[in-house]
């Protein structure tokens, strides 16, 4: 017998009954003794066209019952070796986009002085911000990042700073993410003008077109990223619109040509090799999701990064006793 | 300040946020001091036609987070009164029919040992014979039961006794429910033979087709429905298929031309003059939902209900004290 | 036992199971001996606006399997006294609407020659008008018209003159519908010009707005209905769109406003005082129809058609006895 | 021939085809010289629950390809007495609620200063006060008030003043809303407090809650509703939310037991007696729509608005000639 | 002119009209006289999470309205070489697993006793459980089997051994399969245990996981698999959840990163060498595929097999021949 | 600052607000001064199967919403070198196919005297037909064709002769398009006979199927058709339907095994090469596509259209130059 949170057994208890949780794991109200903490964070409000990820949460939760225990390629088994729980939804304001930034920084400030590494379900993508400045308060984090869109623009609606196309220009000029650790993979979808990525190269941040990617493939474009991430600490942030939107038509801005799952887990698999301070799936929407398959692949993306942190301290673990 | 339970407040905490339980109130694990006892039974394996009901206790969970504390009619606020909390979901078997009625009789019986009554989400129909097992078990109880249907056939598929289509056959064979107790408005939909409802009508059950209930209103239906339960120990089974399907498609067995909801909801407000030892809410299948309606009028029935018997505790409390 | 068709039985198969056919009836090829000949007609080809009653016989079919045997209220038993069948879908041209008009009207023309009364499913309303020339070739019927739309306009986009706007001037003009005995009830819906309706009534047909209905009731307007029709031959053409889209949006034109489902069973079950001698039930699109509702309620209309031509005949039978 | 503005005659050009503007009508930059200018206002930023009416205005202008030119029932032809054209949507912003409401009131603003009577398609409940700004700003309008909810709560997820859910209380405190000369109809849904509407009350609003429309008919109430408007200056604002969800299951907080739309229309019908000097139809929610009969029903309710200006102004001129 | 039966040509009768069959070919009684029977089993008794595969046969059936004649890559005719028709549904049990289970067998077996081939439309896969029963009867089968899951679990809810999760160890303890000529294809998801599949592999099954099928490619792992079967008699079992969900999201436990369906279509093209006995596509849902999509894919998956039935069958011949 | 039109920018303007036009450029009434006209054609009168491609232009033009103005990995801008806008619907007549072939054909007479390139959405693929009388009238054009089926058959229903099943047959028969320079590529699905494309490879057309185009790969394949095309005028007809239908579901005639988008993305990307004189993408049917993923594709595929028109100006411009 264990001592870790292990999830409800879909065997005993079908996966369409009891609670919804993340992974069918024990609710918690404080992140104290986890090591990973599963977390929503239901807010949409920096979303410039198709909000709806605000449901993404609820919606990952449920699907997330078809999650069972043990990795089948990697052989991970997550909950043999860290306690992890589903520590609920973050406060948030669908009204006040500042007072909502406020209080999600607030929130996993104190996951991170706790000692846990916060694994999140969004919510839009501006919601990664105010994570990175709990993460990387100390020292800027790299950053590994999958997704259509570069998401370093400047400003929309005038002069407006904090949307979902903002989030990593707003938190490199914040100090809390190393644009020289930071590598953005799939990129692609028309532009508003040939120098929208300018400003992101200038800084440092590799990207990776899907172009790239489908000539050179999935080993060597992780080996080029795992390179870029070092062993210092690292975010990991899988926007579900890097994939193709046949396979995740729940989001606000699809743009077609994605990776398809088989891809993208297939990358998340070489993540066992990365300093791992946090991690998040954003841009669930599910009213647009209409057979719900968005959200499932949402929670088996959390999943996949689940083992890759085991993996990863697993590995540390070896390492400390070698 | 009350020492009752409280949903979470959705001026506070938006209603998409947070872990999802019926009416936003606190998830327990036993019924241990609870007035009324919000149950799940996700359980659909009685089903002849279209299964889906095994997945209602979910979202009427989720839909009931747009449920407020105070009813905007009768001004019956439960929560001031009775200590309420979801009970998570009963134990069942998707797999084997006898097992699940096993279950769901044991659980419910635990529920009435400890004083709790049980107000429930289906599941289908079927379920209501073990819970009118448990809460009938001293004696017989008496029946308001709104359906489309019966339910009072004999056999299924040869010599099979238990279907969604025969519950209160068993029940009144099984002395558990009162066949001269008991009630059933709304009746519609073609019948396999003229005989139908011979067997029930021998037995005293009084049936008020959709067109007698058309014809006479809701008062009148309501006053005999009152006098036929009287005042011993009587069950409320309101069976989402009562309702016109344009209000709740989201069911095994819809029948055109049923209840509007205003009609549904001025029945279920008669009910606070009614001795009530438990109720349900059966046969949301939400895979048949696509637009969420009929989950959502489901919670919106569970709320009903459980302002009715707020209301008939607190006249029985001023009862005693006269 | 009897010598006529009988309906799968629901209790024995599952409503889910078997070849979809009209009511569960037997599949026939030939109208030769048949009371009632249930026919679908699969031509949307007349559609002005949102095609897809090509695709309602299947589904109105699919449906069917929800009906029983006997009439809940009316205690018509159509199965006890007529032979029924399902004589399949109607040849048709989805490309050339002409070709479709002359193969429907030759088809509805054999089905009368072999004294078997058609009861339809289309189709968009064009399908009407080669059935009144079948039905009404020896001598003009009469016409109970339930729809949100005149259906008498003249031409559409230039001078086409066959669409589903169209189909009863042509057949008044054509010398197959009397509009002396003709009735429609339940128009709404804003007009082209405030004179749409004036050749209509120029023609002596009677035109029911749903405000009219809503003022007068069931009873009151189809006294009125039943006296226009008279004794002799009439057709009964139900447009699901005279329903409220709430119960119907499955259909290529929906308007607010309508009947409810109740309100149109009550009327329909007046009918068997009428000499009814064809009757369909058309615009059901599924395309449009998510929750499959309107198909649903097509089938239970054909239900209550079949019922009322049933104790029609069964009234006939015991007049021509007395 | 008219020198006003016609719709595109759907017997010409099939509802399908050509751009979509409300009701067909032309697109114009500029509210000089209309009568009456139909504006969207693609905002939802004042959401607690479900966002999505952002997507209103372009779904009703694509269902209003189904409305013709004149009214059946009541006559009215609006298109020949009055300009009216699709302004177009007024610019908002979606990731500041500040921002979006002075855009919203400076774009009214010049409607009203152009002499056009603004009829607007939402958006969530919060645009009608910027609206009620630039209408009232002179002197107080009145309000005919259809809704399920009173929209006069104070704050949200703390001191936020601003959300769908507290405009009509903002607006009386600005002095742009005369709450003696206002009435709301058909508030129903459960309740936060039992004193939820004290304020609204305290401030002399009429409230008539669904079961008293039930009980007392549409005319009564009409005629209670015309007499608080009075003569003077009113806006008429339609929450879709005040219709059953049986007929619009797109808004964000839809409560079960409201106006079927035959009702609602009968309502409207009454205000060509009112002096209209702006009107409204609000929180259609494309994404929770999934037949699209939401926002047909906006799109009628909007028909039904103007045909009632278009009356309102016939009876003022001939008053004025009298 | 041939005398095999012959698919309705869809260049005269338009794909939408007619009654659904599968490949619409003639519905049939008795397998007497053929060659391939197509079989419907509408039973989802042994689903453990979502059900719905009981309203698989009737979708499959009419998206095979879509199939044509002869395969334009192979250019397989079966319908020139083999007599074919629809056999209609087997006789099943929604309420009692154990009946339906002996229907199931018991038709099944009469069937194979005609000397006909089973091509058969799930249901879930416990359905294969009884067809294996029926074909291995006189000797245990070989099975080339496509799945995400292995479905040699042992119990499940306690100590219940029939679900979809456990067929194959079934029917291995009964000695109608034999492990060492069974190969699995396209396993993946996660386990309940690190050692879910010990008992397979211990029995001799041969699993390939899609990683090893991604890197080794359709011919080198369908060279492998047909060397497995050798030439004995062989059952083939498709689980269309082996799919990609983007490609298959309508069944019960949807698996992400799953074969394309070029993929698939390319392996069951190879099966032309094998000595195929029987075949199936189980797990379609319709219930969870809004667009239809599952079942179109199930019924073409169905046509490849049918092909390859008719390619070996020819081969056989020739060889028998030589 | 530019000249050209320019699409209305996301940054500003919301992309779910303003009038909807394709990729948001002005709304112009005329062709004249255009490079390119953006043209919708709402006929589907040539479907055989399933209607719905009417409403295609609507939501193409929707989703186009979603496009910015330079290609992110070819570099294209066609807003800086080419005047672009929406020219409206090309009129149409739903009820008379032989009508609605003279129209389209008249109006892209127009637009080719008035030296604009057409870029339509359509419709179904009989459009093209009429097209290509107009750009084909001086010459036989060329034609790159992506398409699952071949559409060179001759007659349906008899001896009709225009379906989107016969469009190229007739072009072919008629002169307007050269079949020594046409390729069709993706071409899959079964067929009718054995020699369904024997017609059209007497002619000269060459074929590739799926299998052919998956063993070469893009590059060899588009190679190949480059050289087809050769220097001369050339029109590209992209069937939505050449998709695999998980990623274009809302289409007529679906077959499963199709590109991926991001296939089809790079085969487009290689036509500024060719020397476009049109081009179109048809037979995306909205009511079939529940989750809007194909109107998107189908807006994405007119923008790469655009680019590659773009580009091969611009090198033609060059090439002029030198």
């Amino acid at each position: 017998m264990t001592n870790f949170n292990q999830p409800v057994d879909a065997a005993l208890v079908p996966r369409f009954a009891g609670h919804s949780t993340f992974m069918r794991l024990p609710a918690v109200e404080s992140p104290g003794g986890l090591d990973v903490a599963l977390i929503g964070v239901p807010f949409d409000g920096g979303t410039t066209n198709r909000a709806g990820a605000r449901h993404g949460p609820r919606e990952i939760r449920n699907q997330s019952s078809l999650m069972r225990r043990v990795h089948h390629a990697t052989g991970a088994a997550p909950y043999d070796t860290l306690q992890v729980a589903d520590l609920g939804d973050c406060p948030v304001n669908p009204i006040d986009l500042r007072d909502a930034l406020a209080k999600i920084e607030a929130f996993f400030a104190e996951v991170v002085a706790a000692g846990a590494l916060p694994l999140s379900a969004g919510g839009d993508h501006l919601i990664t911000l105010p994570i990175l400045r709990a993460v990387g308060k100390r020292a800027p984090v790299g950053l590994i990042h999958f997704d259509a869109h570069s998401d370093t623009n400047d400003t929309y609606f005038g002069d407006n700073p904090f949307t979902h196309g903002s989030p990593f220009r707003r938190a490199i000029e914040e100090g809390v993410l190393d644009p020289k650790r930071m590598v953005q993979i799939g990129l692609r979808g028309s532009l508003y003008t040939s120098d929208d990525h300018g400003w992101a190269q200038a800084q440092g941040i590799r990207q990776i077109y899907i172009e790239e990617f489908a000539r050179r493939g999935v080993d060597d474009v992780m080996d080029e990223a795992l390179a870029i991430a070092g062993d210092a600490a690292t975010y990991i942030s899988f926007d579900i619109d890097s994939l193709d939107p046949s396979m995740a038509i729940g989001t606000g801005t699809p743009e077609i040509g994605g990776f398809t799952t088989r891809e993208a887990q297939f990358m998340l698999r070489r993540l066992g090799a990365v300093n791992i301070v946090g991690a998040d799936v954003v841009e669930v929407a599910p009213p647009f999701d209409p057979s719900g398959l968005t959200a499932l692949t949402g929670a088996t993306m959390m999943f996949e990064l689940l083992c890759a942190i085991a993996a990863g301290r697993a590995a540390a673990r070896q390492e400390a006793l070698a």
